[in-house]
């Protein structure tokens, strides 16, 4: 995995601490741990946070992802001098985020301000290889004379997340002169994190310890010699109530045994065992390309090195936040992100995974009953917002508005309901790819039973035809309309596919049946126009239009709401982010390429694409209806929401979403690898800048490798039963190895510089 | 008053970013305000408290003053450039605090990283004459070419103590495009605080506000050509739910209507308002000397700027914390620091504040009642720590021991029961000096009566004598013992007293007259033994001694801990502080001469002075034993706990105490004045390095100014009454002014460069 890139951080500028810190992020899915410089600056957000370890500081708060204490934060003198990339100068800076291991490394020569030069070389990892470990080593060299340097390091439980206070400072100790233990409990008394360190430290140092203000902390002295390098090594377990074998009596005690045994391993061994696990990861997963722009790879890498690192595989009762683990926007909720954004990387590469997020939904299950019981519905509507309980977790009310001083309700938790056909989308997704008829028939039915009962009690009758009324679609500068044509047809989606398997797995629910059978017989579904068009919602088509111009230059910002009311925005032809764009994406079998390509058309010019979900899509689209051109700059634009200069898109938080996307652009829009209606289908449009596509993906229990030119597609894989896909519009099916060449499957598509199935 | 200091900061260094933060803190008794810079620093803690605003972040914790919403703070950008002394160059640095009027001036010109020159001023005051309005004003001037200048700055309720949240922010509003408000509650809901902001801005400047992530945020642009200033003017109102008038409905609206009216004057106008209430202040109490060593004018303006900041004369449900204001130190809990340290200079300048300090004590009696009651005794038994409800606030268990993970029991709180006896002490003393009836009627007599009735009540009867068991005096290095001599004598004076003053106000009760004859017949009075030395407590003598010459000279640290335990230090003579010399400091006639010399000589050495209210009283016993080269010494190095070289002793609060002390060492030590059973004394032993001392006081209603000198006293005032007074052995009487020659009064002291009284 040597071709991996890297992650590079071009300088040291206090103004993209936070873009850094955010970007490089350690993460493994139990843990992610924020690329905060060990010395502080007053501008970067530390923040550890642990999957699943939610909490509420008051009633007047939200439900949010706890800060934990920092154990990363080194408190450095060098001869006397504090130790800051702001004073003296910066002659050496070199920071990069190696993907291949997940390991952070930082190297600095600082000419300090008394005069003397100091290489600092830091590396850090979280590993992959036992999910509690933390360790990180920082080198100081002096280059001009001996040097006194001392360290001050410990756990520091003084974070919060901006002020609200999350945990209680239940114990403090110093084992044996030498092991830090700090255990803290949620004010609530819910849960507990117990953080464990050990420093490594030259023989002849000094350390005291001491406790105090919430801050267990030892401080290191040490002579070191010019030219000689002062080197610690903190090792940290971090565990917590959630894990698995946790036993409130023991747990601190076997932390610490944890933690005793790391040491013994070592910086360079317990890197390599991490190493080897991310190997693994990137043998079933990685998209390796060769393209002119080498930015493309790496916003691949990028995308799939977050992918590995905020999905918590190891508990089937968390899933995926917007921000994943990486910092505290959106307060750690899990969003429909997870399922239409995420998961389909996961069921193509780890189909387990998937099978993990979609759990964890049904865990959650009494939660959405509970939500749809209290607004008079049936069956499950679950939270727009999900943390651990499963109930709704999105704010009553929206933030004040400092000039009214009042506060709105938040609209999505009251009418977004989309996310309830998504996640059952997503379950038909699942087996689809898998065939797993265990997950089905203990979980994925009554995931589908109970999100098609909720849109069955949800619909109402009008003259006999049932509709979806009040509904926000995808697009949330629509607010509470009817009939929203993604609703519908993803409603529509829903129940049928609870029939479907209702049917398939023999259970006897005949009033389902028949509940069902009449929903899907009167529901109301938008259809395409004379032009082709299929209307957002009932009243989208009689709105005025404005020009776009100015917030789409801006967008992301949401600057349309600097100058219009929602109100306003609401009664006009503006759209936040793909809505029946969308919907062609979701349910492409339902669409004819010239309603794809008509929608495409009429939307794309009355979007902003303030939301980080819109780009991506309109570039599976755009290259579905091979618009490749635009389809690779929509990709790209897609790769720089969070790489891109904006020096604080990311200050909070990567758009979790959107690394799914990178994912999803590449192989459903470029590579052309779909699964519909239960089989495979591979309709390549490549831009013309890539030269070749190479990727791995599980289908139905066999992993296959398929490489992909602009002449040729190479499939390996199946070596018993035969493989057997889509080629455009002609079914292949073989064993083994095969090679295609494109022109006997594809013809060319004017102007487009590529080519186009026989059939679409 | 153009005569007064300033305390000056010799330069900026990252390494006393919070000493001087603490030592330059505005005060005006209701607010403090740490001298924060308005750039941030990581090392430097932000602190805004207001008397009595108290809360308790949960049940493991302690109740401590909050650490309120940050309004101070300034992101400054000039040409982009993060406006930090870290970076580029400090050229020129100048800041100080001005004692005349609380005004904090910093001056710097900064070369900033991009090659330019900036010059920044700074000042800032926090009102005396509206105890709510805190203004500030920068302007920043660019030398070398135009500017683009940006300031964000508003309301930040992110902070914390040490991690600890106190508040709900319930609302944040923007009025008029300019006001900016954010409320805030404590999580139990107890009580408010309202904050409102404004900046008065360049005309040509751009603001935006936002609100996010409990920071409310005015954000300012401008342009500004060379050599002109951008100028920020911020003006604060702060209100609470503890102002007298506070009513829930109209407090918000109220505050902006004082912000506004405010805002109408200007800083100028607003700065001299205050002034004026300042400079009357310094005409009530300040003492003026002549000294070959300046510091020591900079010491008693230091002293006395810090008892004007720190004493909450608005609310006499406030009292004066360990820190002031200044810190979170001790929790900005009230100790008998407070009557016993800082009363006397307010009652012998400004009595009604020492009445209202004792009101304090009076309103919570409720408190001191029930911890009696809860123990088994009667009467009040004050709490070792006060709050806000006057209930024992000192948390049960000591801070984990982090090697053992055990915690002790607060030895204090169980048994420091002198306090009772110094608030007792200290209503006497302010009777004494006031001759105030009604106060004494309505309160004083109440105060003495129910601390008595626990001291009569706590007294075992042991073959007929009556002792004081398990007591801990104020040396808190010897705990736990039988008859600990100041303890025992203080609870005499106790019970004496209000025997005495049951007596005068004619009050019936008949039974505690009779209980208090009976104690004050039996309790046990330590005598001095044949070589005049009185005995700590019963077993004092009987312990072994040890060098301490390491410890005392790393006084202060408690450095001793580190090689015994507190048992192994409890079985030696070794003290922490004044113990029996205190108690020849608080009932000195009752004292010979010759037990002072004896117990100063024996004790002193077996002292380590690791409390700060230590030196300063062996300095005012060392003066009165004539030794006044070493009376100097100590009062100069008790001037030194906060002012001295160590960068760290303050950082989390001023010593409040010693303040009191440092005028106690002039006044009572070398101006020799004092108060003793109802008449006014006056023994000056001035050291050599003084060559006048000008001091006002009150006394019994009258303003009198006194003038010292080595060879003459002027004293003025009295103009009606004559004023009575002993100088040396001899009764005076005058009206009008009077000067005396000394020599008249008192005889040389061989070698001490001093006189004495021909009778002391």
């Amino acid at each position: 995995m040597s071709t991996l890139t890297r992650l590079q951080e071009p300088q040291f500028s206090p103004h993209t601490l936070n873009k850094f810190a955010t970007l490089m992020t350690a993460g493994n899915g139990y843990l992610g741990l924020r690329a905060c410089h060990e010395e502080a600056y007053t501008d970067q957000t530390r923040g550890m946070y642990l999957a699943g370890f939610y909490h509420r500081s008051s009633p007047l708060e939200t439900t949010e992802l706890v800060n934990l204490p920092d154990i990363l934060q080194m408190r450095i003198e060098l001869d006397g001098e504090i130790f800051t990339l702001l004073a003296g100068q910066v002659v050496e800076y070199q920071r990069e985020l190696d993907f291949a291991t997940g390991e952070l490394r930082r190297n600095v020569l600082w000419l300090a301000p008394n005069g003397k030069r100091y290489r600092i070389e830091c590396q850090r990892f979280l590993s992959a290889a036992q999910h509690s470990l933390v360790c990180s080593r920082i080198a100081i060299t002096p280059l001009d004379s001996e040097a006194t340097v001392t360290i001050s390091t410990g756990i520091d439980a003084t974070q919060t997340n901006s002020g609200r206070q999350h945990l209680d400072e239940t114990s403090v100790r110093v084992f044996e002169q030498r092991y830090l233990q700090g255990c803290y409990r949620t004010l609530d008394g819910s849960n507990e994190v117990i953080i464990s360190s050990y420093c490594a430290l030259p023989s002849e140092s000094h350390s005291s310890f001491y406790a105090k203000n919430r801050r267990l902390t030892q401080h290191c002295s040490g002579l070191v010699a010019q030219g000689e390098a002062f080197s610690l090594v903190k090792t940290s377990w971090i565990a917590s109530s959630l894990d698995e074998n946790y036993r409130a009596e023991t747990c601190a005690e076997f932390a610490l045994q944890n933690l005793m045994q790391c040491v013994e391993c070592g910086y360079e061994q317990l890197l390599a065992q991490s190493a080897q696990v991310w190997n693994g990861y990137w043998q079933r997963s990685r998209v390796k390309l060769e393209s002119v722009n080498e930015e493309d790879q790496i916003a691949l890498d990028f995308a799939l090195y977050h992918l590995y690192a905020m999905t918590p595989v190891h508990n089937e009762r968390c899933s995926i936040a917007a921000k994943g683990l990486t910092g505290e926007g959106y307060k750690g909720h899990v969003f429909w992100d997870t399922e239409v954004f995420l998961l389909p990387f996961h069921l193509m590469t780890q189909p387990h995974i998937a099978r993990q997020l979609l759990s964890y939904r049904w865990h959650n299950l009494r939660g959405g009953q509970k939500k749809a019981r209290e607004n008079g519905w049936q069956g499950a509507l679950f939270p727009w917002e999900s943390a651990w309980t499963g109930e709704e977790e999105t704010p009553e009310f929206a933030a004040i508005n400092i000039r009214t001083g009042l506060r709105q309700k938040v609209a999505s938790a009251l009418a977004e309901h989309h996310l309830v056909a998504d996640i059952a989308w997503a379950v038909d997704a699942y087996y689809q790819v898998t065939a797993d008829e265990v997950f089905m028939r203990e979980r994925g039915v009554t995931l589908l039973l109970e999100t098609a009962r909720f849109w069955i009690s949800r619909a109402v009758n009008v003259n006999g035809r049932l509709e979806l009324h009040d509904v926000i679609g995808p697009d949330e500068y629509t607010e509470h309309v009817d009939n929203n044509a993604y609703t519908n047809y993803l409603a529509f989606h829903n129940v049928e596919r609870a029939r479907h398997y209702v049917q398939q797995f023999g259970i006897q629910n005949a009033a389902f049946v028949s509940a069902a059978d009449d929903f899907l017989e009167r529901l109301w579904l938008p259809p395409a126009n004379e032009q082709n068009l299929i209307a957002q919602d009932d009243t989208f088509f009689s709105k005025p239009t404005i020009d776009l111009t100015r917030y789409k230059q801006q967008q992301g910002t949401q600057a349309i709401l600097l100058d219009y009311s929602r109100a306003e925005v609401n009664e006009m032809q503006i759209l936040k982010q793909a809505d029946v764009v969308m919907l062609t994406y979701m349910l492409p079998w339902r669409f004819t390429a010239e309603q794809l390509e008509a929608n495409l058309g009429y939307y794309e010019p009355r979007t902003i694409h303030d939301s980080s979900l819109s780009k991506a899509i309109h570039g599976v689209i755009a290259a579905r209806c091979y618009r490749v051109t635009q389809a690779y700059e929509f990709w790209q634009q897609a790769g720089l929401i969070d790489l891109g200069d904006d020096p604080h898109s990311c200050d909070d938080g990567i758009h979790a979403a959107a690394t799914g996307a990178i994912w999803l652009g590449a192989v459903q829009g470029f590579v052309g690898l779909t699964v519909e209606q239960g089989e495979l289908h591979l309709n390549p449009r490549m831009p013309a800048q890539w030269q070749s596509v190479a990727l791995p993906f599980f289908w139905q229990g066999t992993q296959i490798h398929l490489m992909l030119t602009h002449q040729h597609v190479t499939i390996s894989g199946a070596q018993n039963t035969p493989l057997t896909l889509w080629l455009g519009g002609k079914h292949v099916s073989f064993v083994g190895t095969q090679t295609f060449l494109l022109a006997e499957f594809f013809a060319p598509v004017n102007g487009s510089g590529t080519t186009k199935g026989t059939k679409q």
